[in-house]
């Protein structure tokens, strides 16, 4: 027996399938994943695995390296997040997100922060040698909501869309926030005296590191779609591109000190088209397919880690810290929430609803990071109790506002997610309603989202698709690709109940008029005629909105463009279709 | 700038994507890979790379890492080649593969070793130092022919089905000949003498080395199989199961010192039919994709690295042993094949040619597995000779051999695969003829491998997949599943072409006399008779010889099937396809 050559893939892989069957375990009982969220079930394996390692050890179980959650576990979920994001509505919300994610946090940090100090005065609770600077150090990692956490909770809940994007969006982008603030507070305690200059280059940070996420991952996003437009003669190799280069965006930014989930984000969502038009339809099943998984299965060790990581000797209780704490998160959280929604209620037709702000202030899950930052505090004689209040409002938030969040929406009646996706003639009037809106803008001279989106389009279509797309001359309006898509579902589930045309299995087949049965079962299947109509607005229109989008502009006239191309472009379709 | 902390990850990341992008480059040009080998080319990158690392550090490039090798880049390669056997080649021509891989490599070994001793004797090559057992530890990292070799350079040259899996099967099997050789030998340089109960264990250890790895690959291959019937509910983990477990099959195998490659392809072999009808369809796709694109990755891997470890200062330059080396291995690889298949055509209908047995004898290539054995050798003073003559040895073969293969394939007119894939009709016969064959053997009493295969069938069918399969009281034949992807295909490329029986883009729509257009469409492209003969043909004789294949069996009576399920299977099957 050779244990300590196979040791470390053995160990890795053991524990990976751990996890996976832990999820499906968790399945095998319908009625368990709908009353508690996995999460919290996988938190639990985690405790009692961790109290078995203590039970048969009798000292702590390892706790998760930060190294690994960081490096490796983390990446998949936010590449996850980033690639299936859904853009429209991130983008309507983007300044509401922005306004949570920077100021809400700030208020958070600082609000938890001073109220602990607030409580270590308290000469009866024997906390006086707890600094300002430490309690505001505590709230830089324990006043940023997680993720991880957030979507395990939030995607079994169905809330509207408008909803989930303003939690989602706000966890993940107040990483930069979180990122600037805990260094900073760190190299503060380890500083003898504070400059105004330091405090200022502070404030400057937030921008270099925001921005420069940014800025990484749209570098690697667009050489990633750059690189795909040369994979036709070896498909099999281009799902890694997008693996690859959206994982050198993460460590290159965790590298230079910028925010690693922001640039991971921006890589995803600005490949994300470009790639999808140049790989092969496989190549992107197994993208969308192995994303899933692979966060799936971090999510899951994260959780059982996070569970196993509890148990131990790691803690200091100090009750009135670690309830203070818990209620702090709380109050400043939803204070925080009101503030802020009254400032964007002012500014938004689209108001948010108490109900929504009641979700939002209670949907700020901590998870994981914090867990992982708080064990990269320097070392000093009080970090224990900082871990222990932070593993308490994990736990808290994990299991009380997790478990509770799905009863208190159904008792709200909070706004679901719609159950269908848009129909065709929804998508046509959204998009047409879009240019409308971009050409008003235009006119009245207000640059607002539709301009800059419209801006943004011709851009990319007059240079980006040009340099990204293999097949730049043939740009598919996506509700073209959808029509196709639909179709090509279409196609493999009447293959697949045999119904394809000149089904032979049919009965009625066996009374040879073939042509009688075939056109009755189209009839039936297929309802020709509502197709027809719906095929007829897609062909046309879609034509005409491309077509007409620049008449809109100030610049040109309308009926600039010439009918040679609209008569080529029919010709090419007619010849298409033959 | 902290590149200490995401060192690991970002440099294996940047080796990822060079060998992925050096791929990419071959591929753009056309002409290269159709005249050199992609192997040699990635090779030649690696001596490059190397040189340059040469020339920038003053001192030898890093050799790659024989764990790094045997744990992480060789597994990805074996599971691909082990899920994508052809099964029925395979088993057809598991006899005359063994006799290579078994008989073949200890004739190989002590060969070469014998001769290399032979050769060390004469005085005016100052080799009288290198012993015996170290000449034949030598022949038995050398002999051995590797599958990644032999994969990179057979891949691209499209011989038959059998000389193919000949020379494939041969070089994957030969890893347990090759496990217990190197450790015997290994063993015995330490050993102060040998006694003959050694030498009779060594013996011994073949069987435990070869039919342990199967039994370990077997067990791992079934549990896979089990645990893909509990995921219908989980569907995006599915791909992960069939990673951990044929990984944790290998490294189990490894762990007991048998054989990892044999485990590997065991549990690929055997999981992958009833892995194939529990996942889902995308799963499917997934897994397919995702070791295609890992095997290739490592392949890659496996060439750079190789090239860069040939550059550097480990080399002692011996002319006489290394030449001598070089045509050892082609001598007794030629004469152990034409002895071997000698015997081999005695005994079979179905002959190898002589024009075969050249190919066979000429694709002997070596590989990464004797170059990593070479390093993994007990430091002795002329472990640098032995290096140096394995690199000449790999290099030869892959460049000498691996460029003139084709050329030399063409010229002696080899039998070539068949281009297109089996026809239905095709396919029917084949089955037909295997029950009639296994009828013959059951009759004549001969055990041969039709009456093995239909018991395995048998046992299959009664036990194995009702355990094993998540619907297994409706076990599909081969032909309907091959059927069902026929359509399926068909039907996808009917949406893309838009034809899907109701297509608005046909111009022969606007007459509006749909009937008679959709019913000369549906003639044209899918010409209803044919099919509807073949289908008949399916459903009917399928049924029949699903049915009727335990008739021929010695135990039953024909006829003594009760008619009442075939009644009752066709009422099902009518009601299903209403």
């Amino acid at each position: 027996l050779d244990y300590q050559h196979v040791q470390v893939p053995f160990e890795i892989t053991l524990w990976i399938m751990l996890a996976s069957l832990a999820k499906i375990g968790f399945h095998l009982y319908n009625k368990l994943p709908s009353v508690v969220p996995e999460s919290c079930l996988l938190i639990f394996v985690g405790l009692i695995m961790g109290g078995i390692i203590y039970g048969l050890n009798d000292k702590s179980p390892p706790v998760m390296d930060s190294d690994i959650f960081f490096l490796y576990l983390l990446p998949p979920i936010v590449l996850d997040a980033g690639y299936f994001m859904p853009s429209r509505p991130f983008f309507e919300n983007i300044g509401t997100i922005l306004l949570y994610a920077v100021v809400g946090t700030i208020w958070n940090v600082f609000g938890i922060g001073f109220s602990l100090y607030g409580i270590c005065q308290v000469k009866t609770f024997h906390l006086q040698d707890v600094s300002l600077l430490h309690n505001l150090l505590f709230g830089s990692l324990i006043a940023a909501v997680d993720p991880v956490a957030v979507l395990a909770v939030f995607e079994e809940i169905h809330v509207n869309e408008k909803l989930h994007i303003l939690v989602f969006g706000e966890s993940l982008l107040n990483d930069a926030v979180t990122v600037v603030l805990y260094k900073l507070f760190r190299s503060f305690c380890e500083m003898p005296t504070i400059k105004s200059v330091d405090v200022l280059a502070g404030v400057g940070k937030f921008f270099v590191v925001g921005l420069g996420g940014v800025l990484v991952g749209l570098t690697f996003g667009m050489t990633a779609a750059f690189t795909t437009r040369f994979t036709k003669d070896i498909r099999v190799i281009e799902p890694l591109f997008v693996f690859l280069y959206s994982y050198l965006s993460y460590l290159t930014a965790e590298m230079f000190h910028l925010s690693g989930i922001v640039a991971i984000i921006a890589c995803a969502m600005g490949m994300k088209r470009y790639v999808e038009a140049n790989i092969s339809l496989k190549s992107h099943t197994t993208v969308k397919y192995f994303m899933k998984m692979w966060s799936s299965v971090s999510d899951t060790l994260i959780f059982i880690f996070l569970g196993v990581s509890t148990i131990g000797e790691n803690h200091e209780w100090n009750w009135p810290y670690i309830c203070f704490t818990v209620i702090f998160c709380l109050i400043w959280r939803a204070l925080g929430v009101l503030v802020l929604t009254f400032f964007v209620n002012r500014f938004n037709v689209n108001t948010i609803t108490s109900k929504d702000q009641f979700i939002i202030a209670y949907g700020g899950l901590r998870g994981a990071i914090c867990f992982s930052l708080v064990f990269l505090l320097p070392d000093f004689h009080r970090k224990k109790l900082f871990i222990a209040a932070t593993t308490v409002v994990i736990l808290f938030t994990v299991f009380v506002q997790g478990m509770t969040i799905r009863p208190l929406v159904d008792l709200l009646a909070v706004k679901r997610k719609r159950e269908s996706a848009p129909t065709v003639g929804e998508q046509i009037h959204i998009r047409f309603l879009d240019h409308l809106l971009a050409g008003i803008e235009d006119i009245s001279g207000h640059w607002g989202q539709y301009y800059w989106k419209d801006k943004l389009e011709y851009f990319n279509s007059k240079y980006l698709q040009k340099i990204l797309l293999r097949e730049y001359d043939q740009p598919k309006s996506s509700i073209v690709l959808l029509y196709e898509k639909l179709e090509r579902k279409h196609a493999i589930e009447l293959a697949e109940a045999g119904q394809l045309g000149h089904a032979p299995s049919h009965p009625s087949l066996l009374n040879n008029d073939r042509t009688v049965a075939t056109d009755r079962k189209l009839e039936h299947t297929l309802n020709p005629d509502v197709l027809e109509n719906i095929q007829e607005i897609l062909t046309r229109n879609l034509y005409r909105i491309r077509r007409m989008g620049p008449a809109y502009n100030r610049h040109t006239l309308p009926g600039e463009t010439e009918p040679v191309d609209h008569a080529k472009e029919i010709l090419i379709l007619r010849h298409k279709s033959l």
